[in-house]
């Protein structure tokens, strides 16, 4: 037990070394290094009690070291009890932690939250601080590239049948890009750092991408021309064919091993019949640390009308409009797991985010400009009288239909008029009113009544629920 | 322009006021009306800008004074350009920004989404300091009692549908509570107080709960006395009946208008059939502020056993083991809107919330100690092979599968031996393999196997997606 409690007292030191660091901004490489640290004790620390710690907070040093550059788009919480805490940026570190904590080595699951990033809100485009993703992941040690290919048929199916309109999804590896750099002469260090650059090839031109690598980034112009050629490529299964063939790229272990697997992939996704859509392309970098094998990006064809979005908005976009811009992207991830797991046990995992409030913004953008009413509800009768003093037997029957699993809706009126009902249900696309009068009780029927045709029947009570479900499949 | 940039300036100014009184810890009372003068500023800045400021951030000022005693359980954030930040406390709170703000008067709503609560956690009993609530609102000026009784069919619905055993919903109104108070000879003052003392009778002996009201909030043993008598009281519309004779009672302005909404609310509970389960009693309270008329809370009458709950969770449980406790809860808020409103403007409103996770916690340890294994997924067929290298033929089926709707899965194996495929039908309950073989794809069909009685037919391809349909609708 001395050796836990002073096992403990480390860790209580340890923590505000990296804190005072923080605090200090020191470089993130120092910083990672006490981190690293922190959590090595921690994991000596094993059982129970570090375990207990991880599941119920959400501690910075959970996300500090993945995300790279986008790190500053972090939402800090305040100090509750000496810990660092914020709030959660993805669901894909979040993911690899609860798989690392609960030892589980197959999985695959999809899970709609919030998500939050410091960044600049642009509301046309959908894009928030707060809002929510949808990350859909396989996680285990599988033969090459076939959970890689269904993650890609998934982000197919979404967005053919949201109907969305064209899409296009873009996708390299991230070895072939550390490959790519390497042949054209980068320095080791500075892999990481081009990438960035490289990802801004979707929103910059390449003269400017190029600037940002000599100027800012430190690489030669020649070093740079040779990336801009490779950059500039895109095709399908014959590019990798073709990049196989490719003296230097070929010769290099990891482009050799990431353009093979592309190869495979393409073969897949042949069979899924997704190759329409799916577009090999060199230029495809995504900023986050943690990837490290295929990468990809979803890109809607479909423009805002500049009538809608502000001029800050449309920095980059050409005069038609604003680019909706990615919705949807991903990738594998082989070694995020164990970087939470105390062994450093590690669970392969590939998996996708998809982009659901920008999806969200064009799908109600599409429903206001077209003459289709969308229904808010899925209410299949309004039960109403057009008599006074029936708001007992409104319940009455109200309550019948629910116990029969209708979806049944009654207004909250003692005595609402018919016609008030009646535009209810118009407003609302509830497309059938179950009326009930004196007449109607005594006869033991209901008076059924088509809100779009004004057709009405007289419909045996016993028969109603039956009656209901039969028009309102 | 001149003024509204005055105005800015003034809402800047009263902002540092209000931090600063918070930062030295004042009053309630004195941040309240700070806050108060605050808010008022910015609802004459009125427009698009006040607006921008409520839409984006969640400010601590929405949170402050509308908690009561539970204020001190709101997740503060650290403070990101000059703004009090915390995290959501529940879900009513933010509905009521969003109809003020969106200038909603009518709407029928459900929402499940993370709150956060700085709490002592207690995990078997499904208590955690994040944790998802479902609400279901009714927000609109309607005929009394209507909406209200609504809330109530939905919770009886829930409880009952989910098998979740024996449970009660307690009723009472907090007008009934004041006017109880009144009677009682509590000062005025003291009623919010008095009634959080209230509320803890759930978990505390009316003995305890005495000596808090005598010797922690200052009423003499009369008062108490009194109180005590009326919170022994439980029924149904008799009660209310019987209290609506009580000749103090009944001359109480406030307890007269409760006591007959609470009749009221009995007729159209009796019409929902739920009366079996419900039950006016008066003492219960609810600590929140925002109450203005009927409350209630759904008690579940399980307990979970002693042997797994651990001692910290047992405080007040009895012998047998732990009670879970409300597992939904709520009420009607009829000033709550208003008070976001920059003119005032009130939406009566009536809801509840419903504890998903406890009722998750308790399904789950049902689903442990019972033999049935729960299905963690829906999937209908598995595409599998008996022989080598059909990778690519299992892909190709499978797609086919999804494209024309039915849930499949294989697995991500080149060559996975055919015990390993059925046994994973068995682990995830998986009732239907489709295999391939090399004579099977002579033939064009597909063996079906059901993977509980160990049948197998050959299928026709053409035919399988129905044949599958049809034996797992």
């Amino acid at each position: 037990m001395a050796d836990k409690a002073q096992l403990q007292e480390a860790i209580k030191t340890q923590g505000e070394v990296v804190r005072k660091l923080k605090s200090e901004k020191a470089s993130k490489e120092q910083i990672d290094e006490e981190v690293a640290k922190l959590l090595q004790l921690k994991a000596q620390l094993g059982g129970d009690e570090g375990k207990h710690v991880f599941v119920l907070k959400t501690a910075k040093e959970t996300l500090t070291g993945k995300y790279g550059e986008d790190s500053k788009l972090i939402y800090d919480l305040k100090d509750q009890g000496g810990e660092l805490l914020s709030l959660r940026y993805d669901l894909t570190v979040p993911f690899a932690r609860y798989l690392a904590l609960n030892k589980i080595t197959n999985i695959k699951r999809y899970h709609i939250a919030k998500v939050y990033r410091r960044d600049n809100p642009a509301m046309t485009r959908g894009r928030y601080r707060e809002f929510y993703q949808c990350d859909f992941d396989i996680a285990g040690q599988y033969d090459a590239m076939i959970p890689d290919a269904e993650c890609l048929k998934i982000v197919y199916e979404i967005l053919n049948e949201l109907d969305l309109g064209d899409f296009r999804i873009k996708v390299n590896d991230r070895r072939i890009l550390d490959g790519m750099f390497a042949v054209c002469g980068v320095p080791d260090e500075k892999f990481r750092t081009i990438c960035s650059t490289v990802d801004k090839l979707d929103k910059m031109a390449w003269e400017d991408v190029k600037k940002e690598m000599v100027n800012e980034k430190g690489l030669s112009e020649d070093v740079a021309d040779r990336i801009g050629e490779y950059v500039s490529m895109q095709g399908g299964q014959d590019l990798a064919e073709r990049l196989l063939q490719d003296p230097k790229l070929s010769q290099n272990k990891q482009a050799f091993a990431g353009l093979t697997d592309m190869k495979l992939l393409f073969s897949y996704l042949e069979l899924f019949q997704v190759t329409d859509k799916v577009v090999f392309d060199l230029s495809l970098a995504r900023g986050l640390d943690y990837y490290t094998g295929v990468i990809y990006e979803a890109i809607l064809s479909q423009t805002i009308p500049a009538s809608v979005s502000t001029p800050a908005e449309q920095n980059g976009a050409d005069e038609a409009g604003v680019s909706v811009g990615s919705v949807a992207g991903g990738g594998r991830y082989d070694g995020l797991v164990g970087m939470f797991d105390p062994k450093g046990r590690k669970v392969p995992c590939v998996g996708v985010s998809i982009g659901i409030e920008r999806i969200f913004s064009i799908m109600e953008q599409k429903a206001e400009t077209s003459s289709e009413k969308v229904r808010t509800t899925e209410t299949q009768v309004l039960v109403a009288s057009a008599q006074k003093n029936l708001l007992e037997e409104r319940l009455k029957l109200t309550s019948e239909l629910w116990n029969a699993g209708i979806k049944a809706e009654v207004l909250y009126k003692k005595n609402p008029k018919l016609l008030s009902q009646l535009q209810h249900c118009e407003e609302t696309g509830i497309p059938l009113v179950a009326i009930l009068g004196e007449q109607e009780l005594k006869d033991g029927v209901v008076k059924l009544r088509n809100v779009a045709s004004r057709e009405e029947v007289d419909v045996p009570r016993a028969d109603l629920v039956d009656e209901i479900k039969k028009r309102t499949l």
